[in-house]
């Protein structure tokens, strides 16, 4: 009988930070086939120790109570960044340096040229840049996109409108790093507003917008950071067009709707899927009211694709195959990730941009 | 044993025109208990000679060759218009100078000035208005609204979005009334747009927003006619924002999703239902996501409405239920109905004015 295949080379990460969101994706690098979790820093040791103990890590896992700590290990492959956004730029600036593939947690940067700052540095090291939105890597975004690309079922894709948004509560409001402005400046926008653009960029094949226009007017609490606020954006050509919404104040949703010429496209859970081993969208190709007389006529067409791993899982192993190809095979980083959040921040700079002007058009040159 | 009730007093329409919509209309008309059909006018007698026949009209309604001879019938107590946009004022004016109840096809007129010509004629006649948008009367809207205004569900309206659109096709855009410049200049924002502003008003109890924002690009044909656009809104206090697309040239689609602080709600296909006997809402309360490391938890919860008339039928006994009021008890005219159109055409003008002048802001003044 034949041997059988030797485990994965597993891509040794190392966790900066104990942020909430490091919960899920500690679980995701203990899920995926090919990572596993070396060491975690905290400004707070006892944080650290905590942490590590509370979410199942490895008896093997090193805990450290800085940040530097981490980036000098020499085990540790590559970081995660879950830290405010207003620390990205310096963390990730110095775990590239360090020879740390980076992922790091949206909204990346502050604006894109901090991101700039990043992505040299990654360059400069031959390290792997990737952020954390998640929804990018489940088979149902793959989907997804054969069904926009096809134009016999979308046609000509003419606008676009996404909404996300969940109701924080007073606690969130008043305590959470997203709502400090000396922590997460961009609020709201940078916090979800960031898939909404994503969402729509990618659904135009990261084709960037001509003109961005902040709506009238964005809710921002005591310190000026925005709670809720949304966009129009506009295209050269074609008649495209997009709005998007964002808000910490109204309850969970996560809307995506694509309007065709041939069909349109909506998904009601595309950041986080409700169930985390499928994930739906539902597609409509009526063209005309099908007797003007009575009524609508077909409902829309379900598709449910299924996964193995939850899209947080499948993000690392995305991730570490790349990690894998340059340690193993001296391959290349693969720069389209980097690329997509520089439009992506470029937008949300965009966005910003707008509401600071009083909502006047901003054209987006990148 | 005592009497059947006698058969409700019925009231006697005239149907101005032989429009494709006008088809539903005359169903709705002979569905309902309260209406019936005694006369229909076209500029052409043989098209009218047809219409009645296609569409099963009673043996004993008359059939003129001009829209005049149903206004100078003593025998009709309504008459129903639906005729071309830009034909509104002349003849709903005229009939309302002759005595006959007003039920009138949306955009009720090309800008609030004719419908205020419109409604000051039925005010000095004393005659009920009312216009053609069917929604309005369906049960499920009657219960949307009354989740909408229950704290505990929805909370604080914070922002609404709705889309409308049917691909129209070559044909559609080529020779349809909808995209004639003479015809109906409003094109899409007249045809599709007024539903998304209705409902937006409808959701904010009819509060008139302080500004309105076209969103750039709308797509027009090469009369200068409106094929697609969108426009965002905002009002004086609490954040509130709405936006709406409408279009020709994308499919099916009729989106309304009213977001709140509490709870969000959502139908897509609150214009003409999918079914004729029952419609669905859909509710969603969650705040949060349950367990931010893993998903999303409930999905909504789904309300269905049943009803014994279709929406359009009821829109008919409503009207008529005025009228009989006023022609058997000496009641007024219900000046609600003439409000809502007049709220509706104020936002749809602010739009095209804002279209007009480069996407800027436009004041809501009434």
């Amino acid at each position: 009988m034949a041997e059988p295949p030797p485990p994965p080379q597993q891509v040794r990460f190392g966790i900066m930070g104990c942020a909430t969101i490091a919960r899920k994706v500690a679980r995701a690098i203990m899920l995926a086939p090919n990572a596993t979790i070396v060491a975690i820093g905290s400004r707070s040791l006892e944080k650290a120790v905590s942490f590590a103990k509370e979410n199942g890590f490895p008896a093997t896992a090193k805990v450290y109570g800085s940040y530097d700590a981490v980036l000098d290990d020499e085990e540790v492959d590559a970081v995660y960044i879950p830290l405010p956004t207003s620390l990205h730029v310096e963390w990730a600036v110095r775990a590239a340096q360090k020879k740390k593939h980076v992922l790091l947690e949206k909204p990346v940067a502050l604006n894109v040229k901090e991101l700039d700052a990043i992505l040299a540095a990654c360059e400069s090291s031959g390290v792997q840049f990737m952020d954390g939105t998640m929804w990018m890597h489940h088979p149902r975004t793959a989907r997804m996109k054969e069904v926009l690309s096809d134009p016999q079922q979308l046609g000509q894709i003419k606008t676009i409108h996404s909404a996300f948004s969940f109701a924080g509560g007073p606690e969130f409001l008043k305590n959470d790093i997203r709502t400090k402005p000396d922590l997460d400046s961009l609020g709201a926008l940078g916090d979800l507003g960031w898939y909404c653009i994503r969402a729509i960029l990618w659904a135009f094949d990261y084709e960037l917008p001509k003109s961005v226009t902040a709506i009238a007017d964005p809710e921002v609490n005591d310190s000026g950071v925005i709670l809720s606020c949304g966009a129009s954006l506009k295209w050269q050509e074609g008649g495209r067009t997009a709005t998007f919404y964002c808000s910490f104040l109204t309850t969970m949703v996560m809307d995506l709707t694509v309007l065709g010429t041939n069909g349109n496209l909506h998904a009601n859970d595309y950041v986080i899927p409700v169930n985390e081993n499928d994930a739906t969208f539902y597609m409509n190709r009526i063209n005309r009211i099908a007797n003007y007389a009575y009524s609508l006529g077909n409902p829309a067409r379900e598709e449910t694709i299924a996964t193995d791993l939850p899209q947080e899982a499948l993000m690392i192993k995305e991730f570490c195959d790349l990690v894998g190809g340059i340690q193993g095979n001296g391959a290349n980083p693969e720069k389209k990730w980097g690329e997509i959040s520089t439009k992506t921040q470029v937008v949300l700079d965009a966005v910003k941009a707008s509401i600071d002007n009083g909502f006047k058009p901003v054209e987006v040159v990148y």
